[in-house]
């Protein structure tokens, strides 16, 4: 998941998901990864989870992974608040199940899209799940454990609530295989592949992705599944580059030169066929001194042919307090609108609609054509989920992907 | 047809088209509406066009349409140098044909898409006949009689030569009905439906329309055509909104208030389903006194529900010397691409495809359930050309859309 | 709703939604059509319908119905035992709501698809709610009221359950207006345009539809909704055929002539671009001495060009005693195959997904973009469905499409 | 191709292309494969092909292979005269060029789809290039050296000519690589690829093809190249289906079993997503000893799951006179509609629009993603043509797929 660094200020959204104390008098509790300040979070006791409504059910969490958005939120760019349970990509057993749950039995090993969803909704129905009208009123989209995405408490946790279960839940096959991989069906293997969909990229075809993060690779790995002739990869940490390579793409390092040039230079000077930004706004500049939010978007209009289509996955916030700019602190930039139009392209966005996916996607790796867990580089306890978020923060030993098992 | 203003500069595009006088000599000539100076056209003798090629015909021009893009070069804003024949909405019947020509006859009545295409390049053969990669090397897509796009002669003039004739004309029926509705195929009717095919507008959608001139009433138009249950048209010229209103559409007058809040209003605060930019990168502010390029745009983004499609006919280009700002000027415009992330909306741009709609809508025109014409305001001779580039460039006297009958 | 004749038979399916008497003792009833035995229906008193789950919701209904499937039961055609309340065209005003149920409040006027589907299963995710696999155990899809579609009473009757509630009801407007058309909204209305869906009816196509009952209609109508130019209508009943000229299409008299050349005659030789089935397996001879199954398919084979599609909501069973020859009686018909791949087309088949349509074309009629109750020739009270029955069966006094309001 | 057996008779169609002696008089002559009579070839001295139009090119072909199509006509079972020259999977150097022609050059190297198209007509700019309106008047689609398909000599020859040939050549990379992988682009990669579209065979679905003959195996290569997660092979060669397991699919053996129940087993009992009728009318029971043409459909219907789409490449012809009964023989199949229809699946089905795909396919081999020639069982020269179209006719040491280099 892209998620939004919202604003911290006086009129933040409440956090209405934080621990009610009052809760966990005389009642159960459970260890969780618990936000406490900037660039600390603690294994905490919070209140047990409970069934709260008939289609609820509840989940033992076996498998739960940080995001690159939890940064923001860890990071203090956001308005999150101190007690604020992390966690949006979960997957564990169905230990308690609601009334209402027609689908899904206890002991069910199942993983959550990281959207909470309704699927009734008009967006639901349409498999626009990313966008649900009823999870989060006021706004298109809910989630786990994350500010402003509503009422839900994170899964990196013992035990996680999964509201609209029936509609929530993917079914798992019991084994207990592939746990590694099943896990990242729950945001980024999804996202990534998202970023192809919105990009339509086909059989065939040539893609240039922007950025190797998880997100990217995850994107990069799908297009070639999707049965791609070529993915450029543009990134410019060797690791990154080197894990691009191994999995088929054909890595681009912008520290040596100009990505556009150097993709038009192996596409007859054309440009590539299909482009997707697994960056966003965050994007710097060659030599990492700065921000310059649109750079990436430029590029990515630049290194694809007319007629081509963009597939961007990477956020944009319609609010950033950090922006370099008066017009990107409002989420507006200055994207070359004249070129893009020129070249007759179409522009997809948006968050992913987890759902629309992750039952195709698992039913590959069951069948051993997939194998996303290839991006993971940590598995660890609840317990060492700080430290984690420490690392993975800053980004040393290997920090690129932490899957935690509670 | 959107086109490009090409900035005027010593290294402008050569006019590859423009009369080469010693062709003249000893050779047979027509009547044409020759570009002289800034704000001046002129009906003068130039060389009748000859067949070069297997593939050409050639073409008594019964009418052709002043486009809006054709004002680009009437008032100097453009590279085009005097000399150049205008026009690129053509219509007529076919006087002579090359050896290569398979599928048409002396006689038959035909109308041509404004864009010229080859019919068997990448691009044409996916149907994106506006980005034919053969017929102007070194750019995606030609036209007849503009600035930059190719060596192609423009039609209003006695005769005009088709390139890749078997692919670019449109048979129509030989009764001679019809003539004011079919010339419309060349050009603004196609776009105008374009608009409408990159915002996927399906039955019963509601649409917001960005401009009420000949093409965004032509999209709106379309819209109702293709089943949308309400079409929201958004200008503040009086009488283009009484056309809207005829045509079946609401109108909104955003000189009394912001469009964006008009539509919400009446769309339950959610905005349209789709969306249409039929003004471009000349847009103005409420009370016209300065252009704000991005400013529809944005408003389209607000006008327009999550998950909702942006279909961008409008023109916007990669130059524009006369922008407002330093980035305006070189196409990049601030545009709010956080909040369409936000929103997870598609956005489709560039010119029209004609080829890809003509005959369709040739065939509604036929069975009478779409009549276009009602935006004609006048029809004239081709000697009435100078004096109607004048008042249309003046939008004086109900000039909306001109057609000449040479 | 297209749907199928089971056969009577002692191994024969059990009603699961009989009338269970001993519910009544004590308990509260309702009136309701009730099948007695072949050709005999009667407003019984039945146990009143309760929540029994909780994602239900009660609805007093307003509007019900008669479809010419009922009638398949009715002429005890099928395996539908005595006791059986008829109904799946229902709509009407919430009156009574399960705990689990979100965006429904007592008193919302709904109008709710003959399909019960539960939303969450794979095929109602795609939009496929006619198929839903959670329903009907062991069978993909269910219904309101007939045999075989799983355990859910009829809502020719005072009261009805709906369960899946949040899925399965559209709301309406609370005004009241529009009651006759939105009552269509239930079954033909989108079951005609399910046709055109299944053809890819686009604008400009022209479009051969054989069938002019309600679902004939709806697809004509539907067609020119899509915007097609030109529609045909093949039918033999002259009443018929002046319904589909009223509301622009062109009549095709199969009684004085092979409506294959009659199309072809119209369209240059070619066929229809697109073609619809809305007769089905029951089809009859031109001068209906006779049932022959395939022939409506083989004709429409015929008629519609290379590469076109064929759209078949008419309904085709996998098991028809009543078949003329051994291979129909197993749902095997002789199939032109090999005309229909030497002309590539494809053939799109299946009941209504009702969900995937209804709110855009409930946005039509709200517009007044669309008034499909022009195929309504009765509007009734409860008493009188017993006759209403009967004259329907015997298509006698004009009977085409009853509306009941209980 | 999958092309159709035309009957045999006294009014048969006239081989428009056949040996006209004259030419060869005083002209020059090469060699070509000639069809003699029943269950005999030769290599023969022909006319040259010459330039005939402007847009003409002459190809020195370098490779052409041998479909099993050409054995209906070397088995004498159409109604191909003595004369014609076979070979409709094509490729070679580009010899001479016509006037009119503008993207080639002598020197490139081509391959050609087997189907002969303007690039034009309606369906050529629709994409639908088998079903060419031009090329082959009264008919819908043309091929070279082929009886009924127009008058276009074959290319099991050492020189070709090839109309429209700026539509009709694909150009290749100079280098000389991949050859045996670029011819097979000529038909059978993109037949079977084109079962894959027509079926919409997506990432992560199971998909069930029947026959693994060349193309049933193009047909599940193209299906793993789009991501499938598992691909059933059915058929009963030893050899086939140990093919179809290197590639990574699942053979079902339907000499051991009822293929449908094999695949329902692997499925939880709901059938497979898709499926691919790579075997067509003259499908045999399963050991073998009668035809039963419509067995494969009905056996495709059963194995996939409702709301599943069918992709029918594999052969139905509208005459055959050789069909086991009447109906058949009109082209008239007892297919399983019923069941199709409750199942609600969507049949495609006709001869591939091989430029639809062909330049995709091509990207993937040259980035070597795709190495469709593991299908080529044998690589001889022209003159030992008539030998291996024995022994292919005969299935005889593992004659599976020939191709020959002139």
């Amino acid at each position: 998941m892209f998620l939004p660094s919202v604003p911290r200020s006086s009129d933040a959204v409440v956090i209405r998901d934080g621990i009610d104390l009052s809760m966990t008098e005389g009642g159960s509790t459970m260890k969780a990864v618990v936000y406490q300040e900037p660039f600390s979070v603690e294994i905490s006791e919070v209140a047990d989870p409970r069934i709260e409504h008939p289609n609820d059910v509840l989940v033992r969490v076996t498998s739960t992974a940080i995001c690159g958005s939890d940064l923001h939120m860890y990071e203090g760019r956001t308005a999150a608040e101190p007690g604020i349970v992390f966690g949006h990509e979960n997957m564990g057993i169905i230990e308690d199940i609601g009334s209402g749950v027609t689908s899904l039995l206890r002991g069910d090993r199942v993983v959550m899209p990281f959207n909470v969803a309704c699927g009734f909704c008009r967006n639901c129905m349409e498999g626009n799940t990313a966008f649900c009208l009823t999870v989060n009123p006021g706004f298109a989209g809910g989630a786990y454990g994350y500010v402003a995405m509503g009422p839900y408490t994170g899964g990196q946790a013992e035990y996680l609530r999964v509201p609209f279960a029936d509609f929530n839940c993917l079914k798992l096959p019991a084994n207990g295989e592939h746990e590694t991989d099943f896990v990242l069906l729950a945001d980024i293997f999804p996202t990534g592949y998202h970023g192809c969909e919105l990009a339509q990229v086909s059989p065939g075809d040539s893609v240039a992705v922007y950025g190797a993060g998880p997100v990217g690779l995850m994107a990069a790995y799908s297009a070639l599944l999707r049965g791609a002739s070529r993915v450029f990869v543009v990134d410019r940490v060797p690791e990154r580059l080197t894990k691009a390579t191994e999995i088929g793409a054909i890595p681009v390092d912008f520290s040596r030169g100009d990505p556009v040039e150097l993709i038009k230079d192996q596409t007859e000077g054309a440009g590539a066929d299909k482009g997707v930004d697994a960056v966003g706004y965050q994007a710097q500049v060659a030599d990492a001194s700065r921000e310059e939010p649109a750079t990436v978007l430029n590029s990515l209009i630049e290194s694809v042919r007319p007629t081509g289509r963009l597939g961007v996955p990477g956020l944009y916030v319609p609010s950033d307090p950090g922006g370099p700019t008066e017009n990107a602190r409002h989420g507006m930039l200055s994207v070359e609108i004249g070129r893009m139009f020129e070249k007759g392209q179409v522009m997809g966005t948006g968050q992913c609609n987890v759902k629309r996916y992750n039952r195709q996607l698992r039913d590959l790796i069951i069948a051993e054509r997939a194998k996303p867990s290839f991006v993971v580089s940590h598995e660890l306890s609840l317990w060492e989920a700080p430290g984690a978020y420490t690392k993975f923060d800053q980004r040393v030993e290997g920090y690129t992907k932490v899957v935690l098992h509670p």
